[in-house]
């Protein structure tokens, strides 16, 4: 491997402040092992550790060997090929368009180990969603099942049921039985692409837990292959379910080449934006040849989802012509544009079936894409949006024709009061497909906190049935996410779908709140930051203002100060009210006592009788 | 004044980019001249300055002259006086206990002025309740009416409305004589004591824009004067409507004075907090002697609310022993442990009508608090909180009996799904006195990230209808929170009033959204960063990844580089549908004329007639 300072990885490993990866059998298929992360507790808790959902792979598994120039281990490898459906073959060419046309120097090398890619066998069709409606549990779906429930099976309060699903049918217990029905029905997807067997399975549906994308990506302005791989491994690191390659400019093919084969969780990319730098950036060149050579392209690299525009036909886009803001979609611009160049319906939209047959040789799923919508709330809920919307819903049916999986991508920039609406048409015109918003953002005033704008949108709509959010990192509107933008924005929308989770009263969600909530009440500060989404900020907080060792088990906080805390005086209302069950409960005894011995108030003595 | 290092201030002034403070003449009352901030765009724009709502005094008005060592000029001292209602006497004392019997170094030094406090005259009652239902329209009604317009009488468009206002009834011009009935109703409050004649007045109810509040203090660990005002007037400088000084510890008395002299907006505070202190932090030696003393001192200070845990009945405390995290208000426990070291109701309840009569003395608006708010989400919704709620309903009724202001205090840690019921009972219980909450919280798994799991809350209860947010800033349960947490948390709790005004349909509340969507899509850089709430983040954000000034007039972004831009597209797009209309146009006027013609095809020459 030539010295490249482009490839100049460090990337962050090891485990979560006090907390370590453990794996969990599936009592269905002992074959299936399922990562989770365990946080220990101080012993004074009494408390069993706490299982959480760990998107993070191996590099938070110390006895996990991390080699960027190799990739991760090809875990589902076997699982794909004792299907006995797909083939290796000999994979498109690499060609210098795909990488920008740069050589040389400018050109970032490719990745160092080379195999075959897979496809579906001639009339073979490998998407799970094939496989659930011929009955079979794959062994994705085992995994899916352990790893949602959590462990919640053991857990006896998980009965204990809070909640208001808003029409979503969680069960108490999801079994791969459950999981099948779902992605059947076309109610959930498991973005998986047979060649990228480094990924743990996952799911994305109204009835499992909410789950968040993190956008990563070269621009044209910047960014290199090593900075992609790392955020790529820090946005999953804090809990990213799946991360969006949206490069632009130059070396896309052999950047994307290295995410994926060190990423652990499903690659979602939007192929025009590849397709669109083949023909130097003139939407109107654009092709359906070189879109479906790009499709190729990406599937035999094992992109797990694909966003396709190709719900912007051509009576919508005058539709736009009086927004505020117009088409903010780059997918949707690009298509608006073309077909007004071409004044025709697109070749996303004509070539539809011709996209699903590549889909279903690879299980690539949809992602379709929402090219119209609104770029701020003026334009929230528009004729144009929902126009598109009911575009989208035509071509789930297709696509679920062809058992090809499907979610659906929605807004953007919505008030509060417009939410609603859009989880509702969604439901209704896309037959219950998922959904896939951006934030959304619930007002426009705020660039530098747009995180928080579109975190509250995403809560609400993630309470609503979105199954998953598109997270909004602080720079969004002004510029590149760096490292630390990426960390807040995966907590923010980590905590906003968790936040979700409760209010549908997904059955374990509150035990890790209820966990922190009794370490805060018991000052256990180590085990309060370790339970936390992001240890490391908890406690760089708590040092700022108490920053001596002993204040991590003194029994106060820097609010209220030694002297008088709120906290111990609980310790003493309660001491009262046991007290008082307990003389009430003597009062009632000799309450009794009294009345069996006929309410008398004066008993006779034995020698009276 | 001696050289002190607490009193070594260095206060942030001047106007925020790109803006000029302005002021607006009351068309009702010429007196009354109120304070606006007006953004000025680029010329580019053809866009009248946008007025916004201004809570930042004097210190960002480059005309007044800023002395901390003078205070703020008395601007409502007239107004107040010419009602002829006040007479000024000598005030209480300062003791020793009202700064904690600290001495010499360890005193902080007195507000250099001093001025006999005011009082109502004997028999009267100076509450702004009092003058709206003897009918009178005062002052500080008139400067409202003129504030909360923001001058949408002049824009066309502010009949446009959309929106939900949830029950709130919200008319599209806010006058003199509505401000007056909102008072007299109980369903808004102007917390304004005379002897704080330095602010601005402002109202806080649910037909009126949601206001937030920031707390600064000291606490028994740090900080000091110079800090506190500091704090003060870099939360108003980004828009916070009320502080709350929850100043625990020594020198309370004294860092309140420093505060209150210099803020120009209203000042609430935790009287027990203080009285507390008097006591040496042992909750079972306070009195209701010590108490009203306490409230007195705090009165002829200027204290323009109070937070007052009267709801804290005996029988109610043992309802929080099952609790996951019992009782975590601070009053609340304070009053609990009075309850059960006395056995018997506390002080604040019988004495409640002794409260009132003081209240009504200086116009102090009650803040009854929730002392039995939950603590995490697991308790919330409980039959303690519930049981409080009405109780503060009760005391409501009795403050009005007096014409005294009421706001409500709410949660706290609520999941989303039991958000709505808390406005609902307390819109019920409480009769619509205007509800005042603090988030609330929505998960309690991210600290670190408190402002953003409770900005969701707030926004929501926001747009459900309460009046006043208390923010939550990213140290909270951490640690103190420092300037810079101030800001983080002042501009997110701002932006969560903002969108829960854009969900409730306030006429003018879009009006700033759309001119920064309308910036933001002709790419006029600087104007985007203007209409911000926070210009200094947005700027520094834009320039961490294009920093050239040339990029700030550049016609393109750092997401899609300068070759392809989905905004420079939207503008084919209109052209695209004004030629398209333009020829639809034409081809419906050639078939009138052709109807006209009756329809022929073929029309006879005139060589043919």
């Amino acid at each position: 491997m030539p010295d490249t300072p482009n490839t100049d990885f460090s990337i962050t490993t090891g485990e979560i402040d006090g907390s370590k990866k453990i794996f969990v059998q599936s009592e269905d298929d002992p074959s299936v092992s399922v990562a989770m992360r365990e946080i220990h507790l101080h012993p004074s808790a009494n408390e069993a550790p706490l299982k959480v959902y760990d998107t993070s792979g191996p590099y938070t598994d110390p006895s996990a060997e991390i080699d960027i120039y190799k990739g991760l281990a090809a875990r589902r490898r076997d699982w794909i090929l004792e299907r006995g459906d797909v083939e290796d073959y000999t994979g498109r060419e690499i060609k210098p368009e795909d990488n920008g046309n740069v050589a040389e120097k400018y050109l970032a090398p490719e990745f160092p180990v080379k195999i075959n890619p897979l496809r579906a066998k001639s009339g073979q069709n490998v998407s799970q969603m094939h496989y659930a409606r011929k009955g079979i549990i794959t062994k994705e779906m085992h995994y899916i099942a352990v790893r949602e429930n959590l462990g919640r099976a053991q857990a006896k309060e998980a009965l204990l049921r809070d909640g208001d699903p808003m029409g979503a049918d969680i069960p108490d217990y999801i079994t791969g039985e459950f999981v099948r029905t779902e992605i059947a029905e076309g109610r959930a997807i498991i973005p998986n692409n047979i060649n990228h067997p480094e990924t743990e399975p996952m799911i994305i549906g109204r009835n499992f837990l909410v789950k968040i994308n993190a956008n990563i990506g070269n621009s044209a302005l910047g960014s290199s292959i090593a900075e992609e791989v790392d955020k790529m491994v820090w946005a999953t690191r804090w809990g990213g379910d799946t991360v969006m390659d949206l490069s632009t400019g130059r070396n896309i093919h052999n950047t994307r080449e290295w995410i994926i084969r060190n990423s652990p969780v499903p690659i979602g990319t939007v192929p025009i934006y590849q397709a669109l730098e083949k023909v130097d950036g003139v939407a109107e060149d654009l092709t359906w040849e070189i879109f479906r050579d790009t499709l190729i392209e990406q599937a035999e690299q094992g992109v797990d989802y694909f966003t396709i525009h190709a719900g912007v036909r051509l009576a919508y886009v005058p539709m736009t012509a009086k927004r505020v803001t117009g088409i903010v979609s780059r997918g949707g611009s690009i298509m608006a544009k073309w077909c007004l160049a071409h004044h025709k319906e697109s070749f996303l939209y004509t070539h539809f079936e011709d996209i699903c047959e590549i889909m279903k040789a690879y299980d690539v799923a949809f992602s379709l894409g929402d090219g119209l919508r609104p770029g701020c709330g003026a334009d929230a809920n528009d004729e144009a949006q929902f126009a598109e919307l009911r575009t989208l819903g035509e071509l789930t049916k297709i696509a679920w024709k062809h058992d090809v999986q499907v979610m659906i991508e929605g807004p953007g920039h919505v008030p509060m009061h417009k939410i609603k609406a859009n989880m509702d048409e969604q439901l209704k015109h896309c037959h219950e497909a998922p959904f896939y918003t951006l934030g959304p953002l619930t007002t426009d005033i705020a660039p530098g906190y747009d995180h928080i704008t579109s975190a509250i949108g995403a809560a609400m709509i993630g309470w609503f049935g979105t199954a998953m959010l598109c997270y909004v990192t602080p720079k969004e509107h002004l510029g590149l996410p760096d490292r630390n933008d990426v960390k807040v924005g995966v907590i923010t929308y980590k905590l906003a779908a968790h936040a979700a989770d409760l209010a549908k009263g997904h059955p374990a969600a509150h035990h890790r709140d209820d966990a922190i909530s009794r370490a805060r009440f018991e000052f256990r500060w180590e085990d309060q930051f370790n339970l936390s989404l992001d240890p490391e900020t908890a406690r760089d907080f708590h040092d700022q203002t108490l920053p001596k060792e002993a204040h991590k088990v003194a029994h106060f906080c820097s609010m209220c100060g030694p002297k008088f805390c709120s906290m111990k005086i609980t310790q003493e209302v309660r001491d009262y009210a046991a007290a008082k069950e307990e003389a009430e409960k003597g009062m009632a005894e000799k309450s009794v006592e009294f009345k069996q011995q006929g309410s008398e108030i004066y008993q006779p003595t034995e020698a009276a009788e």
